[in-house]
C-alpha cells in the first residue's frame, strides 16, 4: 500500500470542475459540505436503493465514459421505478484508476448531468478515490412514495396477471453478439437490428414513467435485471406464490425474433440472460384495464405474459404445446 | 470482460447468511426486497453520506475484516457526527476479488452488525458485485437532523473559537509506522504507544456522542479526515473566514507527544495527515461553556485551539514563539 502522500487536493478540483456543475439541487450545498441535508415531503416514505457497475464486469472499459455514467445512474433509477417512487437524488461513489484522465471525467460528468436532468434526479453529494483497480461507480438513489405505498416484491395473488414492459432479451443478446463477432451474421440481423441489441446492452431505458401507475395497479413488481425467469421468481418467492407464464407471448424486439428464429435456444438467453431494465409486475384481473391505460398514457408498451398461480413451485414457463421450458440456470449472478 | 454466466444466485446465499441477520430494522424488508423504505419523523431533514473505502488504498488488504467493515461505517458515521446528524440507516454496496472466502465474509459481516447496533445505524440494504480489483466497500449513510439545523462547513464568524475533539495526528503516526517498522523505536514509544496509534488508523473512533451538543452550540463544523490544517482550511473556505490556531494546544495523546519529542519534523504529519475522524467545530465564544459542558457528559474531551479571524487568508498555525508553522502539502489528497 502506498503511504497517504499529502498533496493539493485533486479530488476537490475534481469535484469543482466536472461535478459541482451537476449539484445545483439547495440540498446538495453546491458540494461544498461533507453531507447533504434534504427536507422530505410530509406523509412520504424514503425509498432507498444502492447499486454499483465495475468496469470489465458490469461494463467494457472503454464502453463512452457517458455511457457508463447513464448507465450507473439508470440501474438503479430501474429498481425506484419498479417501486413505484419518484426520484429525489442520488449520491455517487467513484473509484477511479490512474489512467483516467480529464477527457473521461469531462464525457462521464456530462452524460450524468444528462440524465440527472431528464430524469430529475440531481446529484446530491459524493465521493472520488483512487483505485488500483476498474472504474467502480456505486450510485444511492433515493426516491420518494406516499407512506406505506412502495409496491414490493411481495404482494402477488393467484389469479393476478403477470405483466410485463417493453422488450426482453435485448441486452443479454447485445452482449453475447459484442463478445462474438459472429453472432450478428448467424443470426442474419440488418445492421439496424445489431446495434440496437448493442444500444439495449450498453444504455438501458429504465421504465420511470410508469412508475405511478404500478403505485396505483400492480400488487408486486421487480425490475428485470438479472433475467426475467430469476426475477420474476423472485417476486413470486417475496409473495409465496408461483406463476405460469406463456413463453410465445413474453415480448420481443424484431432483433430477438430473428436471432430466435435462427437459433431456438437462444431462448434461454433471452429469458434469463438479464440486464434488461424493463418491469415485470403484477395486477389484479380487475385493474388491469386501469394499467394498460396509463401504460398507454406513459408510452411504455405492456404485454400480459402469464398468470399467477397458487403454492411455491418454481415459475413456469410454458411453451406453445403447454409443456414447461427447461432453463440450465435460471437466473444471472456474478459469484 | 467475462460473459455474463447464469448460475445460481451465490449474491442471494451471501446476502442470506452473511446480511440478512444485520437488517432486521422494518424499513430494510430482511433485504428481500428491490429498496428499503424508510419513513422519517416529521419535521426532519434527511442528512446523506456516501464515502468508499479501497483495499490498498484506505486499509490494507490483510487488516481484519471485521475492522475494515467498522472503518468502512465509521468513516461515514464521522461525517453524521460532524454535521450534529442522529444516524438512521445505511446502504452497503460491497464489491469483491474472488479470492474473499466465507471466514472473511463472516468476520466482515460480524463487525459491521457489531457498529451498526452500537451506532445504533441498520443496514437498510446492499449490493454484491464481483471486482477484478481490490475490495471496495461503498457505504452511504442517512442521519436525520431537525429540519434547517444541520451543521455546516459554512457559518463560522470571526471571534468564534475554533474547537477540535481528542487527539490529533496518532492515525497518521500509526500508518507510518505500520510503513516503516524502524519508527517506533526511532521515536522511543512503549509497546503501548505504538499499539495506541497502530488502533487509531485501523479503526477510527467517530464522535457521534457529541453530534447533538454541536447542533445546539457549533456555528460549522467538519470531521477531521483530510488532517487538521487541511480540513479547518475548508471550514474557513467555506465560511469566507481564516482562522489562527495556536499549534501548541492541538491535543495530542502521549504517544504522539513522544513521537515529536524524537522527530520535531512529524508535527507535519501529526498536523495534515489525516485519518484523525476527530470533529473540527466552531463555537460563538457565549457558547463555548454549554459546549465544553455537553462534551464533558458525553464523555468526549475536547480543546479550545484558536479563533476565527477576518479575512480569506489561509488558515495560519502559530508556533510558540507567533510564527507560521509552513507545511508543505497542506491537505491530504489521494489525486
Amino acid at each position: 500500500m502506498a503511504q497517504r502522500k499529502p498533496a493539493q487536493s485533486g479530488e476537490e478540483a475534481i469535484i469543482a470542475r466536472y461535478f459541482r456543475p451537476l449539484a445545483r439541487h439547495p440540498a446538495a450545498f453546491g458540494l461544498i459540505d461533507d453531507c447533504a441535508a434534504l427536507a422530505l415531503p410530509a406523509g412520504s416514505d424514503l425509498v432507498l436503493k444502492t447499486d454499483a457497475i465495475v468496469g470489465d464486469v458490469h461494463f467494457f472499459s472503454d464502453d463512452p465514459p457517458d455511457k457508463v455514467a447513464q448507465k450507473a445512474l439508470r440501474v438503479n433509477l430501474s429498481d425506484l421505478a419498479a417501486k413505484g417512487a419518484k426520484p429525489a437524488g442520488f449520491l455517487l461513489a467513484l473509484a477511479l484508476p490512474k489512467g483516467i484522465g480529464e477527457d473521461w471525467l469531462a464525457a462521464f460528468a456530462r452524460g450524468l448531468g444528462k440524465d440527472a436532468a431528464a430524469f430529475r434526479c440531481p446529484l446530491l453529494g459524493g465521493d472520488t478515490d483512487r483505485t488500483p483497480g476498474p472504474v467502480t461507480i456505486a450510485i444511492t438513489a433515493f426516491g420518494t412514495v406516499p407512506k406505506g405505498t412502495m409496491v414490493r416484491r411481495a404482494g402477488a395473488r393467484p389469479g393476478d396477471r403477470v405483466v410485463v414492459t417493453g422488450t426482453i432479451g435485448d441486452a443479454a443478446l447485445g452482449l453475447a453478439s459484442r463478445l462474438d463477432p459472429g453472432a450478428a451474421a448467424r443470426w442474419a440481423l440488418a445492421p439496424g437490428e445489431a446495434a440496437h441489441l448493442a444500444d439495449r446492452y450498453l444504455l438501458p431505458q429504465p421504465r420511470n414513467a410508469l412508475a405511478e401507475a404500478l403505485r396505483r395497479s400492480a400488487s408486486a413488481s421487480i425490475d428485470v435485471s438479472d433475467g426475467l425467469v430469476g426475477d420474476l421468481g423472485k417476486l413470486c418467492a417475496a409473495s409465496g406464490v408461483s406463476a405460469d407464464v406463456e413463453a410465445a407471448r413474453v415480448p420481443l424486439s424484431r432483433a430477438a425474433q430473428r436471432a430466435l428464429a435462427a437459433e431456438p435456444a437462444e431462448i434461454e438467453r433471452v429469458l434469463t440472460g438479464g440486464d434488461d431494465y424493463e418491469i415485470v409486475c403484477t395486477v389484479r384481473p380487475a385493474k388491469l384495464a386501469a394499467l394498460r391505460a396509463a401504460a398507454a398514457r406513459a408510452r411504455v408498451p405492456v404485454a400480459e405474459i402469464g398468470v399467477i398461480t397458487k403454492g411455491r413451485a418454481p415459475v413456469r414457463f410454458l411453451d406453445q404445446t403447454g409443456e414447461p421450458v427447461l432453463f440450465k440456470t435460471p437466473s444471472f449472478s456474478h459469484f
